[in-house]
């Protein structure tokens, strides 16, 4: 980065919160995908004039902002494919205020998901979408990918929850969306348009969040199949009974094998596990929800069914679920983990269609995802030496995302696009639609210094 | 209208489908606001195809095009202020598809918003809105402002369940948005930014709708204040009871005297009454949640609470909510519905406001309105060839907005902008928010022939 430029950063954010340092550089190139570049430099501005003030710079002097959260993105999101500065915005995590009359929380982009959760936690509210990555990843990191998790099926994602911004947009200008109240009419909906927006439109400085209160009581249960398409079929039933589960999550015979021999939890080698969770404000509430999903179960042909008698041995169910990521992130030196999502008619198809897809290309694939809002999480694990192998990686991947958009589903439940998902926009959307997202993009950021390369918006 | 443009428009949607009959205009000149003006013709399309046509010999020929549903809009949205071509979309009124494993429904923009419900019932599930006049009203119109109702507390309001739609925009090309999955981080959410726009931006021909289970259990309840601000205060309280009903309206004196005064319902003359609804799949449930809204009753000085002991019961409850805005319609011969809404700590403020408002300009004010979401209907009731009244009620309605965007509001929490409030939108939205507006409005709309006039756009 030249020198004078560099004076022009430090200048607006203090040496103490300006880096170029190589290792700083190295740990910036990386997001929690398979990708990484290299940014020039980063700095941590501390409030809304800094960023405006380093936007209005990178307009004038033509170089490329990475608005960053904790890099915890699986879709290269953060990764500066095109160098430039990285806007980590972590030093932005205060919580501004909590008022539970109003149910609303106002945060900085940088505030970690589960330190809100702890502070919401003391008043018996929570912040729902409950991404994976909760103890590490930032409500920013949060709105810009529209980030969901295990509670979507019955409580939806970050976008359901935003109710207004502000903003630094990509030319430099301020901009305040939507209000704190819980539902508007006023005008276009410029707020839901930056969520998932992957921060190439504007930086959020300051988020509006409605907030839920935590129903005190639930219901745990684990059910195995010995047939992928029961399982799928299973899901489909608990849709049709007019139960929402609180939780409904998947695992693939793969992921319970890798899960026993990591760990000490000794599951039945199915074809697949359901884990399902239902919650109310009584037990009665949550039992008589979970006694008509087991009804489902029964009729779906599941083998064993597990209830959770107490806290202890919910949590214990709980264990194997969360395990997953980690212990198949450890099998092959690479893997990346797909987010894509079918109408929930289709499960049993794309479960069915992953397995198929594994054995055609010859490739490692574990499953697990959100059943309960059609989200699977095929994890592909590989060895990126070998040529032939990565090869055929990059053949499987192509193959779930055509597979995907074919029985009506979409190729990011959550993750979002970033890089990884680049090369495939066209295949979901109409190229109408493509080109206003485009457009749209010109609007807020017509020199293209936010996050440029992402989303296929510069094609 | 020129006879070769008439030919051109009779050609598309043959002459059946097209009126220029003054009887015709007269009633497409209205929708349920104060607004009116005539339009040059009108036409009823039948498919997608006929739309597109129309649109794109609007852009050649340079004429207005007006949307319409069911015309029972509330701030003139409908209203042809410029002349132009109404284009009714009453005939487009199929259910294509209710799926209850996907938790979708795919409807045209004509169908009416109880047909929806009827059909869906089967299942026992409903699409939650809920708007007033829900017998009526299309879900293309629904659409358009945004809708809400009586469930919005709870069940949020109907951009909360549009997942995907098929548009016709302002330059005549079609663009397909969105997935029928229950989410997606897939590109910009192009579907909100339609929700809400007041037919300015596209015309919807096919909307794909998340649909929910509906919770077979209920209880109801009826609670009397003799003060406004206790009523607040309990609405309140209930947030931070941590329950969120189901319902939970707000009806003032005024609109209990004009109840009393045109039904046999004989309520009792009090500040403000309280009719609360809570819901859940078990008695249980619903009947705990109901007494812990009773205690927050007793907390906050209610007077008389009368809990609902059979489904005849809860009915005979909810007809004096229903009355409410036919009753009061009908006792000058004016009136305006407005529709603020404030977050939920400020609501105390916001009813003692209408009140000193209504005093102050010497203006009749009758309150009622959707309490659980902080949503206020005041009705101004007035006689329009009085123009010294007519002038206190401007004045009224100027110091309510003002009033609801102090306390943190919004000009309209469900019934859109439309002509009514479009003086005011930069009495709430900041400047680069309503460039944005119009920026996006030039993408999909360049030559302004959809629904000019509405929402400030054209300023």
């Amino acid at each position: 980065m030249q020198k004078d430029l560099k004076q022009k950063l430090i200048d607006i954010v203090g040496e103490q919160n300006f880096t170029a340092k190589i290792i700083d550089m190295v740990s910036y190139s990386y997001d929690a995908s398979e990708h990484s570049h290299r940014p020039d430099a980063a700095v941590w501005p501390t409030d809304t004039d800094q960023i405006q003030k380093i936007v209005q710079l990178a307009n004038r002097e033509g170089f490329a902002l990475i608005p960053r959260g904790a890099g915890t993105g699986l879709a290269g999101m953060v990764v500066p494919q095109k160098g430039g500065l990285v806007l980590d915005l972590c030093r932005m995590n205060r919580i501004l205020e909590i008022n539970i009359q109003d149910r609303v929380a106002v945060v900085e982009p940088g505030v970690v998901y589960e330190d809100l959760n702890r502070a919401l936690a003391e008043y018996d509210f929570f912040f729902p979408p409950d991404p994976a990555s909760g103890k590490a990843c930032t409500l920013g990191g949060n709105l810009a990918t529209n980030a969901g998790g295990v509670k979507g099926a019955k409580y939806g994602v970050t976008t359901d929850y935003v109710l207004g911004l502000e903003l630094v947009l990509g030319d430099g200008r301020l901009m305040k969306t939507g209000t704190r109240t819980m539902k508007t009419s006023s005008g276009y909906d410029l707020t839901s348009l930056f969520v998932g927006s992957e921060g190439t439109l504007g930086i959020a400085t300051r988020i509006t969040l409605k907030i839920n209160p935590r129903p005190p009581a639930t219901a745990t249960c684990l059910a195995v199949f010995d047939e992928l398409k029961s399982a799928g079929q299973a899901v489909a039933g608990i849709m049709e009974s007019g139960i929402i589960p609180s939780v409904l999550e998947i695992l693939g015979k793969e992921t319970l094998i890798a899960i026993n021999q990591n760990t000490d939890l000794n599951l039945p080698v199915v074809d697949a596990m359901l884990l399902v969770e239902t919650d109310g404000w009584t037990q009665t509430e949550a039992d008589f929800q979970m006694s008509k999903i087991m009804d489902v179960f029964e009729e779906n042909q599941a083998g064993e069914v597990t209830r959770a008698q107490s806290v202890e041995q919910a949590e214990g169910l709980w264990k194997a679920r969360k395990s997953a990521y980690a212990v198949l992130a450890r099998i092959r030196p690479n893997f990346v983990l797909e987010d894509i999502t079918v109408p929930i008619s289709q499960m049993a198809s794309m479960l069915e269609g992953v397995n198929q897809i594994a054995q055609k290309n010859q490739v490692e694939i574990a499953t697990f995802g959100h059943a309960g809002d059609g989200n699977l999480h095929p994890q592909i694990l590989w060895d990126n030496s070998d040529p032939d192998e990565s090869k055929r990686v990059e053949k499987a991947v192509d193959d779930l995302f055509n597979l995907a958009i074919e029985l009506g589903g979409t190729l990011t439940g959550e993750h979002g696009i970033g890089l990884s998902k680049a090369p495939y926009m066209s295949l979901e959307h109409d190229p109408v639609a493509l080109e206003s997202m485009r457009s749209i993009k010109r609007i807020f950021d017509p020199s293209n210094v936010l996050n440029p390369g992402k989303m296929a918006l510069d094609d």
